[in-house]
């Protein structure tokens, strides 16, 4: 049995041994190289001009796979810095100047994009060096990823190279960088941007294309193999960078792991770390014995240097979105105590039993809310957390958003809750704005606690679309998939008071 | 702290002890009783009369919480049965005659739908009963539910009362029977049926307004208190009516445990049975304590009995749906081996992890499958499971649906591949259209295999919605997602291969 693992981390000892190892040799960190990695990453990042090397003399349509060329794709994104297309035959190449050699530019570039066959590649990035191109993004595969030696040799001749030259190399095997700020995408297949807070880095650049209910990122970064830019590097832009709140990390391993997590603890004491690690499993494990004969268990290592770096680890790409939106849009979750109310007792449950199984707590509502609730519900109904008001509409016919607004301004009053969770039923399509107008009211005058819904019904995905449009609320189509997104929360603000 | 948990089951022992005592009890089974119960259901869930009690004199209106008249909702359906409607004043109710009480009916009545204040309900209970009508559904609150006396003494009259009348009560606190067959439903909430292969029981009448991605279920049995019509009841008419294939059930407890378990491993063993047991965790395990007094960790022994009875157990809402809809679109799952296919080797991985984490096995292919994907991968790609197509789209520029076309149709026709799961990028509003046509083709010839899809990119919302809208195949927003309903499959078919 044959299996693709690409990019598999190397390590050994416990995670209390790599994050040991991280804080003493914090002692050498050195302000001035983080300063001189933060000026390079810019280059791929930020970049004010850019070389491309493989553009089509036309341009290409969107094809079967999604893809276009990278040219086609930057200018439809509306990228306004300079633009050199390199072509051996020059001319124009979509309107532009093309050059026949990167070194006939006449001025200084930031950033180049190579998409040419691998063969190729390591006499071109000769010339970007000579160019003094600091960047340079090498989006071809077949090199550390490919099964032959040929890859492997281009890709250690081009490491080779660079090494010491002030040039540094995102990938091969990556589509680069994305910028929603500036509206540049390096990437030859069309890419969702969104000038949202979230920073993100990758190692397969199909993320770029965005996944379901999240938009690309405002800032992205894929590192493809990874052979020479790696997390660490990325972090520290994403850490000082003013316009990333919130960072988001896909991770088949680390090269350097030990300055990966000493870095990463450093950064999530600033802005919260969202990483979804793929390899989990004994498939995964086996595929890493036979690469280096040794490590059975890694993944445990991973889930110890997570927590303690401070980085929540998710477990598949949908509670990856969910995550890095409820960061983005939610309060922080100060606490672990949680109000439900729902307008049904069996929903009510399944709040209920998501707190247990994601580590919150059912808030034991204060005397106040209570006698309000009492006041509420019809007398035979039994006060507590859930609250349902179910039976309250049904029998004392009383309004349903009126009675909502009132219960839950008192439960998010109650000192003894640190968020709330509202379950109701999307039974028209004009339902969500309904409610959220009524969760924006209570979000508004309650900063710092987050309020989440959860919808069932017929008109669930009309519900979802007006909350993912709008800020500060959120809802899920299931009570875990919203009490998750509470746990992941009240972990960071945890390690946030410990840190 | 006040919890409020409504029938919480009483168990003791373990699964295997609560199994062991159903199979001893089997000898006793009596099939002249299993056919009585038959009948008796009919009455509830394929009634071809109906007397209705509670109805506002003129139609309501959907109100805030969704709900409307009994008689609207049933109006609107477009039930062809006869309706009667009980009112003390008589005369005209929405242009049907009404009756000041059901002795009046000149015909016989199979099923009374009850929605009046708790008190009249057992006066009311006594007329059905000697009028003659078998079954009555009791859609009020606050009995056994309730937290005062008064209710549970008012259940407890009727329950006396009915026994040995050959009448039987559905609920209270239900919201009774829905019938997409027959366009019946006798909810006061406005009630989304499909005429599809689910027979669905309840707990909560919350699931008729249907949830994500699932339209409440051809025939539909809400237990609500369960005071005398429980699952093993429900459980018996689903497993000799011809239009039901998969059974769907939310349990928060059952009364007779026992005999539940028994006619769920007997009817198992014909259709697929799946279970969404809440009250899991601490909290519930608590507040079962707190009601009689021992118990712990009862949410093990229903795990070790579901199995023992063949019935699927699932976690939330979503895995809920998901499993049910896998039931009964996709072909039966016959081992645990997965090809995987995809256009990124990142996503590929999270395939193969996904495998692993729901009990399915990467597929080895065979010689014949291997030297085909050699054929179409750049010669540099190692060739293997999962499948990745990326390359040879990027470096040989060769139409994506076509060589998908290939690849689908030979790692179907390996012998050592069960499943296939397909992971895309949905780039465009058209992208899944295309994709179901491959796979449709690929499952019509190979009907002893499912095919799943997970779908990332812009477009997901429009490629998942155009596979929901099909049959034969389905397509899921999270690789997981997507194999842990393989997964479910797997278990299924292995159980049947047993038993």
């Amino acid at each position: 049995m044959k299996f693709k693992f690409i990019r598999i981390l190397v390590v050994s000892g416990s995670g209390q041994q790599i994050v040991g190892l991280a804080k003493q040799t914090d002692l050498r960190y050195d302000a001035q190289m983080a300063m001189d990695v933060v000026a390079q990453m810019k280059k791929f990042v930020e970049p004010e001009s850019v070389a491309i090397f493989g553009i089509p003399r036309s341009p290409m349509s969107v094809t079967g796979g999604g893809t276009l060329d990278v040219l086609t794709n930057l200018v439809n994104q509306g990228y306004q810095g300079r633009i050199y297309p390199i072509h051996p035959r020059g001319g124009k190449i979509q309107g532009l100047k093309a050059y026949a050699s990167v070194m006939e530019v006449p001025e200084n570039i930031d950033l180049a994009v190579i998409n040419l066959p691998r063969d190729l590649i390591p006499g071109l990035v000769k010339e970007c060096v000579n160019k003094g191109i600091r960047a340079v993004a090498i989006l071809t595969q077949g090199f550390a990823d490919a099964d032959d030696d040929e890859g492997k040799q281009l890709q250690r001749q081009i490491d080779d190279f660079v090494r010491g030259t002030g040039t540094r190399i995102l990938g091969p095997n990556t589509l680069g960088t994305a910028n929603a700020y500036i509206n540049f995408s390096s990437a030859f297949m069309e890419t969702q941007m969104e000038k949202n807070p979230i920073g993100f880095m990758c190692q397969t650049g199909v993320f770029f294309m965005s996944l379901a209910g999240l938009k690309l990122m405002g800032k992205a970064i894929d590192l493809g193999n990874g052979s020479d830019i790696h997390f660490s590097e990325g972090l520290e832009y994403l850490e000082q960078d003013a316009e990333t709140k919130v960072i988001g990390l896909h991770i088949e391993g680390a090269k350097d792991s030990a300055r990966f997590l000493r870095v990463a603890r450093r950064v999530a004491c600033k802005k919260p770390i969202i990483a979804l690690k793929t390899g989990r499993g004994e498939w995964a494990a086996r595929s890493i014995q036979s690469h280096t004969g040794s490590l059975a268990g890694g993944d445990k290592i991973w889930d110890a240097a997570f927590k303690q770096a401070g980085v929540i680890r998710v477990d598949d790409v949908e509670e990856f979105t969910d995550t890095i939106r409820a960061f983005y849009k939610l309060a922080p979750m100060k606490g672990r105590r949680v109000g439900v109310i729902s307008y049904t007792g069996g929903f009510g449950v399944m709040g209920i039993e998501a707190c247990q199984k994601y580590g919150l707590e059912v808030a034991e509502f204060s005397p106040k809310t209570t006698s309000l609730l009492g006041e509420i519900l019809p007398p035979w109904q039994g006060v507590g957390n859930p609250a349902d008001l179910g039976p309250a509409i049904m029998v004392k016919k009383i309004s349903a958003l009126e009675t909502l607004e009132t219960v839950v301004e008192a439960i998010f009053d109650d000192t003894g809750v640190d968020a709330v969770l509202g379950i109701f039923g999307a039974f028209a399509p004009s339902v969500g704005a309904a409610y959220y107008q009524v969760a924006e009211k209570a979000a508004m005058s309650h900063p710092g606690k987050p309020i989440v819904f959860y919808f069932y019904g017929p008109f669930v995905a009309e519900a979802l679309g007006e909350f993912q449009a709008r800020d500060g609320v959120m809802a899920f189509p299931s009570p875990n998939r919203a009490i998750r997104a509470l746990g992941h929360l009240a972990d960071y603000s945890e390690f946030r008071m410990k840190s």
